[in-house]
Order: structure tokens, then C-alpha cells, then sequence
């Protein structure tokens, strides 16, 4: 029984006006499998770098109980490379840089000692990839969920449909979710997206928390209030891998325990925003964890 | 013991996506009052409205409990008229056009029966006129919640700041928050903005909810995910007049009834938007206010 990630495992360089840093490791795969290390110890990963990917920090990995056996390193060639830059609202950001390296031919080998994963979190990557590592599992895992991308909505939106409608929780944001249903009114969004195929469907609204939509329920749960966002990087997929590896933690997929996985994932990504890429969310204690969890029960909590 | 809300009673002629209306009421004072005596029923108004205003939208104040001696009907005048075209995303509006009429010399005179008014809600207005209704008060309420605008902080930001220093609560969207601060974060606008005057400090987000924020306390509460908003005008003082009067119906000021308040507030203004103008707000039973409360707090509620 596992939690198997797949994603990226990257370089980025990021500015803020906070300030910039060099190469710093990023990538969907990172952000969320160190975010759902804090909830569950057996994650095992897909993922392909380069030769130039630091050994260190496939240790870091491990440290986590991050089992990197599917980490394929490409001996000779350079590790996906993204370098971008944020406005000073924080909301929107250009892209400067997007060297894909060895994501141009990435083909997700699944070891057999990973088959035993009950739960699955796609990173965002091209459909085609989500769906070949679906395939390549022997068992269904009791729980898929799949982050995204409006990119994939652009150039592959056939795919995307198509592996859309393999998986069981559809992570994305509120302008995916405009484009993907052509709905402007979220509600309806939802209504549309959730005759896609998935049975749960979350719509992160950044600093505006994020809505939980499953047959006619709906959850709102509320982002904290942050005075510096200094990073957003990561922040969505650091929501995703805790709220995943909750789920798997609780090993029960019901309406309630998806509440309380955003709610956990949520107070992933407010750590994550606090510094440069995945710095902060290595090196958290279960007491911060749960510090921040109790800050956003008290956040929401009211009594009628 | 009442609730003393000051605002405007008028005219507004509205545009939106799903179809146009003549004239038809509206104001700030007419949408607070309204929302308000579904928790209290000891409601004053003070504003002024010309000969053109119909005598049976008095009697509809009247039937909701509504004490209309300070409702000045100026002879020979016109009442304040506004009217707008929403865009088609409901969030941003064009006035198209304003006749301040009985407005442009209003004054807000306080029938000596309201003296013994607890609870103040100081509706949109010039901040002049809304310090003289303080002013004019023999006792200061026990609490005196304020709503204001963008346009004041443009062209009378002292008067502003001189209202604001006399109030407990202001009540006011992200923008005008982040215009009254100078600072993006909300969190960082809600700091400053709370050494002005203000104990509380409600900070409304429309489709994103509101932010309560009081010493060191947030509360974050939801807005309930709408399929389709008809008409968002008055919707802001619907969740003002609902929040006053939950708060006069309780009797005690502290964080957590002012949580609640919110909550009774936004669900006011959830029905407002579904009809035009004030159509909706009119005529809802009991138990629609209830069951409406009831979402909320299935939406927003978790265990952990």
C-alpha cells in the first residue's frame, strides 16, 4: 500500500519582487511529494531528471520517506529547467524560460514494487503521460486525482478529456475551470465538469481558499490570511500532495475526510508561499503542521 | 431601543446580462432596513426621498416593521436616482447615470423617538452627513457600524478619516480597503486600517465572501457558490442591514456574535442578488432565512 506521485522533478529559477534565486529544485512531483510526506510515509515517485540533478537532494527525498526508485536519471542529459517571473500583485506571472530537456521524451516507467499503490496524484504534465501511467498500473488505485494545466486545454484538449474521465478528483483552478466548461459561474463549472468523469471535483482560488464540489455538495474552505506572500511557486501542488497524502493517511475516501485533506492541503501551501521554492516545506515539524491546521480551524469556525 | 440605519431611499433604474428595469427602489438605507427586520423588529430610518417616491413602498417599510418619522419627503423635489449596466461578468458595473436630486442638500434630521437608538448603521453617504447623524445623537450607540465608498476616499478622505475614528465597525470591499491602507495584502490593509478608529474591520470580497478582522482575530466567512447572479445591486447593504440587525437581536458585541452576524448578513444578501433590485428581500419567510443559514454552515464546516 503506497502513495505514488507522478510529476515533475525540475530546476526553476523564480523572481518576485521579494527577489530572485539561481537554479533551485522544483517541479509538481516535488512540491507535492514532500507535502504529503507530513501525513504519510510510504510515497514512491515517477519522475525523470538529469545528470545534473544533485544527489543531495534525491537524499532529501528519502529523508522524507520519499522512495525514489521511479526517479529515472537520464545520464548525459539536462533536468527540466523553468524560470519565471511574478508581478507585484503576486497573481499572475510571464514565463522567461522553459527548457524541457529530458520532459521532451519522458516515458513514466512504474517499477513492480511501486504496483502496489492504492493512491495515485498526477502531477501536471501532458495528458498522454497521466493516462499511460493509469494504464500501466495493474490495479486500479482506490483514489486517482489529477492536476492540470489551461496549457493542455490549449493543445491537447482531446487527451486531456480523455484522461479526465479515467480519475476520480479533478484538482484545478478557477480559470481552468472557466475554460475547461466554458461556464463562468463556478457553480456551473462544476456541474458540467463533474459529468466529465471525475466524482470530486476541487477549484483552488489562491489566496480566496478553494471550493469542494461532489454530486450537489459543495465545501468552501478558506485560504489563510497572509500578510507576504514572498513565493506563490509549487503553492497548488503543494495543496495537492497534502491533500493527497491526508486522504491516504485516512485511507477512507468520503466526502468529510476530502474536507479535512483541503483543509490540511491548504495549510501545505501557506507554509510553501512563505519562502523561495520548496525551502520552507523540507524542514516543517508535525507541531508547525499542526499549529497552522488549528489557525484555520479557528479561521472558519463559527456556531449557529 | 432600536436600530437606527441612515442611507439613501431612492430610485435606481438596473442593467444587467439577464434584462433591464423601469425605476424601481432602491438605496442603501432601503436595502439595510429591509435585511435587518428579518432579526429585529425595532428599525428607524433616516433619509430623505422627493414627492415622486410611492406612498405604498412607504407602507412596505411600515409592514417590516420599519418606523419611517424620519423619512423626510421633500415637496416639489425629486428623489436621488441612479442608474448602472453590469458587465457580463457581474463583478464591474458603468454608472450611467446619477441625479443626486434631494440628496445634493441632505439633512439628516433625528426624530427626538430615535434618541433612544443602540445600534447605528451609517449607510453609504457623504461622510459629512453621516458624522452628523453621530453628532446628533444624544447618547452614543452601543454600536455604530459604518459603510463607505471609493468615491469619498477620491475627493473627502479627511472627512472620511474623521467618520471612520468614530465608528466601531467599518464595513468595505477589498479594493476600497487596499485604496483606504495603500497596501495590497489584506492583511497588512487591515492592520493600518484598524488604528484608525475601528474596533472591527469587515472586509467584503462579493463571490469570495468576507473577512472579519478584530485585534489579533480573522474569520473568513464563504460566500455561498451561486449559479446565477441576477442582479448584485444592494447585495453590500443587504449584508450590512442583515449583520446590524442580527447583531441588535443578540444584544452582547463580541468576535463570535459578529461572526454569526456575518454569516446571517451574507445569507441576506445571497437571496438579494437572485431577483432584481430589492424584489427578493422583500418577501422571504422565516424559514427561507433559516434553511439559507443552514447552507452556510454545511458549506463551511469541517471536524478536525
Amino acid at each position: 500500500m503506497s502513495l505514488l506521485t507522478i510529476g515533475t522533478v525540475a530546476f526553476d529559477a523564480i523572481e518576485t519582487p521579494f527577489g530572485k534565486t539561481d537554479k533551485i529544485i522544483g517541479g509538481s512531483a516535488t512540491y507535492a511529494s514532500l507535502a504529503a510526506s507530513y501525513f504519510y510515509d510510504q510515497i514512491k515517485i515517477v519522475a525523470v531528471v538529469g545528470d545534473d540533478f544533485p544527489q543531495e537532494e534525491i537524499k532529501g527525498f528519502n529523508d522524507h520517506h520519499i522512495d525514489t526508485e521511479g526517479l529515472q536519471i537520464k545520464q548525459g542529459e539536462k533536468s527540466f529547467f523553468w524560470s519565471g517571473k511574478y508581478h507585484n500583485d503576486m497573481n499572475s506571472r510571464d514565463t522567461l524560460v522553459t527548457d524541457l530537456n529530458v520532459l521532451a521524451d519522458f516515458d513514466p516507467i512504474i517499477p513492480e514494487s511501486y504496483q502496489d499503490c492504492e493512491y495515485l496524484f498526477l502531477g501536471n504534465l501532458t495528458p498522454q503521460v497521466q493516462q499511460t501511467v493509469i494504464n500501466r498500473l495493474k490495479n486500479r488505485p482506490k483514489l486517482i486525482a489529477m492536476d492540470t494545466m489551461n496549457f493542455w486545454m490549449d493543445i491537447a484538449m482531446d487527451d486531456l478529456l480523455e484522461t479526465i474521465k479515467m480519475v476520480d478528483v479533478l484538482i484545478i483552478n478557477d480559470a481552468e475551470a472557466r475554460q475547461l466548461s466554458g461556464e463562468y459561474s463556478l457553480v456551473k463549472a462544476a456541474r458540467k465538469i463533474l459529468t466529465l468523469g471525475p466524482k470530486y471535483l476541487i477549484i483552488k482560488k489562491g489566496e480566496h481558499g478553494a471550493l469542494l464540489f461532489h454530486e450537489d455538495h459543495v465545501f468552501s474552505a478558506p485560504a489563510l490570511p497572509l500578510a507576504e506572500v514572498f513565493d506563490p511557486t509549487g503553492a497548488g501542488d503543494t495543496f495537492a500532495g497534502g491533500f493527497i497524502g491526508y486522504m491516504a493517511k485516512v485511507g477512507t475516501v468520503n466526502f468529510n475526510n476530502m474536507k479535512n485533506a483541503i483543509i490540511f492541503g491548504s495549510a501545505l501551501a501557506s507554509f510553501c508561499v512563505e519562502k523561495f521554492g520548496p525551502e520552507k516545506i523540507k524542514n516543517l515539524s508535525q507541531e508547525e503542521v499542526n499549529a497552522r491546521v488549528q489557525q484555520f480551524v479557528s479561521l472558519a469556525s463559527f456556531e449557529i
